[in-house]
């Protein structure tokens, strides 16, 4: 059973709208309160040679990419930690709180346990006056992407000149405000490959996505081939997708790239050609 | 290292008011934000016998109790799945949806993955427009308790007439919400056992706190002494714990039970005599 199959069961239990967004959406006033939940644990999500503050941080940093993804301001970050080794706590929990003040969020608290293999789950909060979702793409739009996809795979593996985007990712929470300021239709965060994410966002609308080799950029220092492999494949980055109508295209985001185009057909497609679904997944036997 | 001793860490680096309540409390507007979470494991915290949709229902019960702690209305749930056996996931889900129906809440989505120990964490979200802090008792309060505390540890040591209290516990959502309205001073969840709750109490206060064993009520069918060491020191109960004056007193909560008093002496008294703290603990080694 893979991680769609599984996603297929949460959705037929909890209901379409519990897997469609980055993050739950509850009206509260005249604003929006966008909530998220992300797990990591030991043997899946802290490659070697992580320390525990990068494992603090990243732990925060993947619940603030999702309230990035929604535009909206991070308020509160909980974490529950399942911890195997006492002395390993204060060194995640100062990761943690760093980089919650990077990006304006309070750490608030959280829960601890002990656990035989070290788990970090990061709950956060964020607010918003009009937050985007993953639906509302529209043929004739252009698709975009904020962070050169690729990088983290990479250091993965073993391009070291890339490990700072595998063990100190950097949210991409002032690109998601601005660009759901200039009125975005729809954005994700693209932390499970460029291809995957396109086949979510193509789950949430009725429309289709095309993206160009030659407007993707790719990393540099290793093959060409290999470079647009990692960037179409590669997952752990923490960039945004979006589209929107080329005229509101925010004026120079730095890193920000338009790769493609929104269109009728209900399809991925790579230079004309349509794509299968084969980027990172969790596999279960 | 004891589980107090990592609080202190946690409160060391991440303030305060980050250990202090059972939940994070953030203004929104008029509104308060209440916001929780908590993390439970198979080998720590899922008793033999448990179904896994028993399973899936107090992995939100918890986090519920949290927010009824604060007298706050149930809004959104998260849970974040860590599974062992992927034909768990939909009877956990089942038994998570519906604790979050029973009490008014939203199954809003969460995060899946692997991991070798089931492991769940959930993370909730209430509104309030007055939440209630463990910090506000006032000598001369009374201390009132809902639920007769110990079924949840005597099921556990095979008393299975009291299972359903630990294998479906039912947070008191609806107790604290009128508590809360009728205006009590302080409050919190005893799920940690009764006297580890008050010296959570007398931490977040500058009073103390007696109780009466002449009036904490004793669960039935076991020795009278037994009894009340269970009431005392027995974890995983999901009641609440409250001061306040005695005339605001709300008319009858069924199993509300008045079981003594706050006083001016920073202490955790029984009988007027001050007890130690060495209720439920987790250790470390």
């Amino acid at each position: 059973m893979d991680e769609r199959a599984l996603k297929r069961v949460v959705m037929e239990v909890a209901g379409r709208d519990a897997v469609l967004d980055d993050c739950a959406v509850l009206r509260v006033g005249d604003r929006f309160l966008v909530a998220s939940t992300d797990m990591l644990h030991a043997s899946t999500d802290f490659p070697n040679g992580m320390t525990d503050w990068q494992v603090g941080w990243m732990s925060v940093a993947v619940t603030l990419s999702d309230i990035a993804a929604m535009g909206a301001e991070p308020a509160d970050i909980l974490l529950a930690v399942g911890l195997d080794d006492p002395s390993r706590l204060r060194n995640i929990l100062e990761g943690a709180k760093s980089c919650c003040e990077t990006y304006g969020a309070r750490f608030a608290g959280g829960d601890l346990d002990s656990h035989r293999e070290l788990t970090l789950v990061s709950s956060g909060i964020g607010l918003s006056l009009n937050p985007v979702r993953r639906a509302g793409s529209n043929p004739g739009e252009v698709i975009g992407i904020v962070g050169i996809p690729g990088r983290a795979q990479a250091a993965l593996e073993g391009h070291t000149q890339y490990q700072q985007y595998l063990f100190t990712p950097l949210p991409r929470v002032e690109e998601g405000r601005v660009l759901a300021a200039a009125g975005v239709s729809s954005m994700m965060d693209v932390s499970d490959g460029l291809i995957s994410s396109l086949f979510d966002m193509k789950e949430a609308n009725s429309c289709g996505y095309e993206i160009f080799s030659s407007r993707i950029p790719i990393i540099q220092g290793i093959p060409r081939d290999r470079g647009l492999d990692l960037a179409l494949r590669g997952g752990g980055d923490f960039g945004l997708l979006f589209t929107c109508r080329p005229e509101i295209l925010p004026q120079p985001i730095p890193d920000l790239y338009v790769i493609g185009r929104v269109i009728e057909e209900p399809a991925v497609k790579l230079d004309g050609r349509p794509v299968t679904l084969d980027g990172y997944q969790h596999h279960w036997d």
